[in-house]
C-alpha cells in the first residue's frame, strides 16, 4: 500500500484458477470487486488469467471472459505466463498431479481441497518445501475462519497441548435443531436438507468423515505430525437420540459432533465423535451451522475460533487471504511461513484414549440390580461419578456418568453389562467433556 | 524447520527486552523452554542479550543473568549487536522515544504497549514504514488472541464493515458475576479485586478507558484509518445495576460493555459502551476474564476470536508469534505484512450513531400516563418496539425497547421525558444489540 501510483504501472500477476464452482466463482468475483484493495495488500494487481473446468458448456456466474476457460488444466499448471495456482476442485485426482505438477513447476498453490490434503498433504507439503514455494490451505478446514495462519504463525512461540473443533456444519445444524426444538434426528435432517444445510446424499457429514478429514489437516499443524484421514478414529451422529439429548440437558450438558487432536512429544491422539458438552463451555454456545476450533496451548490458555465453516463467500475469502500472501512472497527473497517437516508420530490407539462416559440402559427394576451393574464397572476398572434412575417397573431407567476411562476398559464394562439379564438394553453411550477440560 | 543441522550452527539473533515485569518476565521464560521450537521456527536459535527495567535492585522471575541488566534502556536500542527490540515496558513515554529510534536503526520492534499505540500508533507505524522494518503489535490487544495477524492477513482479500469485541477482563468479570448470582456492582467489582482480576485502583477499566484504547487500535487496522484513543466515544459500566441486569434477562439479553468499531468508505464509528446483547449470540457466551473480537466481513460473513485477553502466559505468547515473525522476516529479502499507509478518515460523532435502546422509567400510575411517555418519544423522531409495565401504583416502572434510532434523537427525547411531570426517574439507558445485527 506504500505507493499507489507505482504499483498500478506494475503488471498484474497472473493466477491459474482450477475449478470454478461455488468458491471458484466466488473467487473470480472477489478478485474483481476488491481490485484495488488486492493490488494495495498484495503489492501489485491480481488477475485471474485462465480457469479450468470440466464442463465448458456450463454457465459460470463469474466474471471471467469466455476465452479464458479451458476444460485442460494440465495447461495452466505448466503455463510460464501462470505465477500462482489456486485449486478449489475438490477431490483427490487429478487435483494431487496437478497440485503437485504446479509444486514442482515452482508456482506457489493455494488449495481449499480437504480431501487432497487429508490423504496426500505429507507428499505435498514436501514437495513445497523441496521447490521453496508457498503451499497455502486455509479454506481446506473451518471454511472463512483463520485457524491454519493462527496455528502455524500466532502461535509460533507455544506449544499447543489439546484441539477440539466443530469442524461439520450441517451434523451441527442437526445437533442444534434436536436440542432446541426437541425433533428427531430424522426430522432435523429432512428440514437441513429442505434448507440445503445437508447434501441429497448427507452420508460423509452424517458419518463423521467429513470431519475427520478436517480433524487430520488440524493435527497435522497443530502437533506438526503426519495424520492421514484413515488414522483418525471416526463416529457419526446418527445414533444421537432426542433422549441422549434430553439426558444430555438435564445433566447440564449439549451434544455436539466434535473432532479432537491431542498431543504429547511422540504421540498423538486424533478422533470425531459426539460428545456432550458443559452448557457454559464456548464450544456449547456455537450453534446452527456455524463451526469453531477451541484449543489450548501452554501460555495462551484457551483460545476459540469461530465462524461460517462452508459456503462460497466464506471460503473465498480464506483463499484470497492465502493468494495475497503467495503474491506477496513472489517478491525477490520473499517466502512465507512453512510448515516444516511433519514428523512421523505414533498415533495412539482408540483403546488407551481416556475420557469420561455417559451411560443409559433400561433395567429391571428390582433390588440388587444396582449392584450387579455398578460390579460390572467396578471389574473393569471403571468408577462412577455420578447415577440417576428414571421411572419405575418396566421403564426403569439408569443413566451414569463415569470418571476419566480408558475406551477399553469402558467397551469391556459395556459387553459385561449386555451380558446381564437385569440389563435389557444399553440406550445410548456418549463420551462426556469434563467441566475441567 | 528445513534443515535444523544447519541453523544449530547459525548465529543466535539477539534481543533486547524493554520491561520485565509480569509480560516481560514470561518472554524471557518462554524464550528458553521453547528454543529448540522456536530456532526451528523462526529459522535462527533467538537469546534475550540485553534487558532494561527501572529498578536494577528488584528479584525478577525470568532465567537471565543478572549482567544483562541495565537500567538504561537508550543504550539497548542503540545497541548495534542488537537485532530485534521487545518493548513491554508500557506507557507512552519513554516507550515512544525508544520505539522511535529502534525503528529508525531500522530494528523491528515486537510491543504489546496499547496506551502507546492508541496515542501514537499513527507516528510508529509511519516510522515502521519509512525504515522498511516490522512493527508488530498482536498482544496490545486481545493478550494471547490472535486478532491483529487474522485482521491484518487472513482477512486481506475481504473487506471488513463492523468489529464488536469485549476487549476488557475486568469488566466483563464484574458483568459475569452479576449476571449470574444477582450480585450489586459493587460487590462483584468487590470480588474482582480480591481474586485479582481488577486493579486497586480500578477506573481505567470501569470507565471504558482501557477497552477505548483497545477500540481505537482495532478500528486503525480493521479499517486502515488513524483512530487515536481520545476520538473514541467511551462510557463504563459504573453506571449499570442489578436491575439493568434482569430486565436485560426477561427480555432475552445480557449486559456486556462492547468496543464497536463500524466502518463505511470515509467515514468509521468507533465507541465503548455497555449494551445488552441477545443471550445467543456468540458475544453473550463470553464469561469470567476473557475476551472475544466478533467481526463481520463482506464475504466472511461473521467471525468470532475468542481467549484469555490478559495475564503474563497469554500476553507472552502473542509476543513470541510475533517475534518468531519479525526473526523470520530477518533474512535477505524478508518483510512481514505491512501496516500502509493508515488514511485521515471522518469519524461519525455519536449524535449521529445509530441504535436500538432500552430506556427504563418510574412513572406515576394514571390514566394518559402512557400516550404522554409515547408522544415524547414520537416527537422526536424515535419509533417503539415493545413495552413493558412492571409493578403498580407507587411502584410502577415501564420499559422501552425502541427501533433503531439516531443518539442525538433519543438524548433529546430523555430530556423530554425528564421534563414531564408523570416520569419520576429515568432509572436506566442502555443500547441494544439488534438480533438482525
Amino acid at each position: 500500500m506504500d505507493d499507489n501510483g507505482v504499483m498500478s504501472e506494475r503488471e498484474s500477476v497472473k493466477i491459474g484458477l482450477l475449478g470454478c464452482g461455488n468458491v471458484g466463482s466466488a473467487v473470480a468475483r472477489l478478485v474483481v470487486e476488491h481490485d484495488d484493495l488486492l493490488a494495495a495488500r498484495a503489492g501489485a494487481p491480481i488477475e485471474i488469467a485462465r480457469v479450468a473446468v470440466r464442463d465448458l458448456a456450463k454457465v459460470r456466474d463469474a466474471p471471467i471472459s469466455r476465452d479464458r476457460f479451458t476444460d485442460d488444466p494440465e495447461s495452466i499448471v505448466t503455463d510460464p505466463e501462470i505465477a500462482v495456482i489456486v485449486e478449489v476442485m475438490g477431490g483427490i485426482e487429478p487435483a494431487f498431479t496437478l497440485v503437485a505438477t504446479a509444486l514442482k513447476a515452482r508456482k506457489p498453490v493455494v488449495t481449499g481441497n480437504k480431501e487432497l490434503l487429508a490423504s496426500r498433504g505429507v507428499e505435498l507439503f514436501e514437495a513445497a518445501e523441496e521447490a521453496g514455494v508457498d503451499l497455502l490451505f486455509e479454506a481446506s478446514v473451518g471454511g472463512g475462519i483463520p485457524l491454519i495462519r493462527p496455528l502455524r504463525e500466532s502461535l509460533a512461540g507455544d506449544r499447543i497441548t489439546r484441539v477440539m473443533g466443530i469442524v461439520n456444519g450441517t451434523t451441527n445444524y442437526v445437533l442444534t435443531r434436536m436440542t432446541e426444538e426437541g425433533t428427531s434426528f430424522a426430522e432435523a435432517l429432512a428440514e437441513a436438507q429442505a434448507l440445503g444445510y445437508a447434501e441429497a446424499d448427507p452420508t460423509s457429514d452424517i458419518d463423521g468423515v467429513d470431519a475427520a478429514a478436517k480433524a487430520a489437516i488440524i493435527a497435522s499443524i497443530a502437533f506438526g505430525a503426519q495424520v492421514t484421514v484413515d488414522e483418525v478414529h471416526c463416529e457419526g451422529i446418527s445414533s444421537v437420540t432426542a433422549d441422549d439429548i434430553a439426558s444430555a440437558h438435564d445433566l447440564g450438558y449439549v451434544v455436539k459432533l466434535l473432532a479432537v487432536a491431542e498431543g504429547a512429544d511422540d504421540e498423538i491422539a486424533v478422533r470425531v465423535h459426539p460428545a456432550m458438552v458443559p452448557e457454559h463451555h464456548p464450544l456449547a454456545a456455537v450453534r446452527e451451522s456455524f463451526n469453531a476450533l477451541f484449543l489450548e496451548g501452554d501460555a495462551v490458555g484457551e483460545l476459540m475460533f469461530y465462524g461460517r465453516g462452508a459456503g462460497g463467500g466464506p471460503s473465498a475469502s480464506a483463499v484470497l487471504g492465502d493468494l495475497v500472501d503467495a503474491v506477496r512472497n513472489l517478491a525477490p527473497g520473499g517466502r512465507g511461513a512453512t510448515i516444516g517437516k511433519l514428523a512421523r508420530k505414533r498415533i495412539r490407539s482408540i483403546d488407551d484414549v481416556v475420557s469420561q462416559f455417559y451411560v443409559s440402559m433400561d433395567v429391571a427394576d428390582r433390588p440388587g440390580v444396582l449392584a450387579q451393574i455398578s460390579g460390572a464397572f467396578g471389574d473393569h476398572g471403571v468408577s462412577i461419578l455420578s447415577m440417576q434412575q428414571h421411572g419405575l417397573g418396566e421403564e426403569a431407567r439408569l443413566s451414569f456418568v463415569t470418571h476419566r476411562a480408558r475406551e477399553a476398559d469402558v467397551r469391556a464394562t459395556l459387553r459385561s453389562l449386555d451380558d446381564l439379564e437385569a440389563v435389557q438394553t444399553i440406550r445410548s453411550v456418549l463420551r462426556v467433556m469434563g467441566e475441567d477440560e
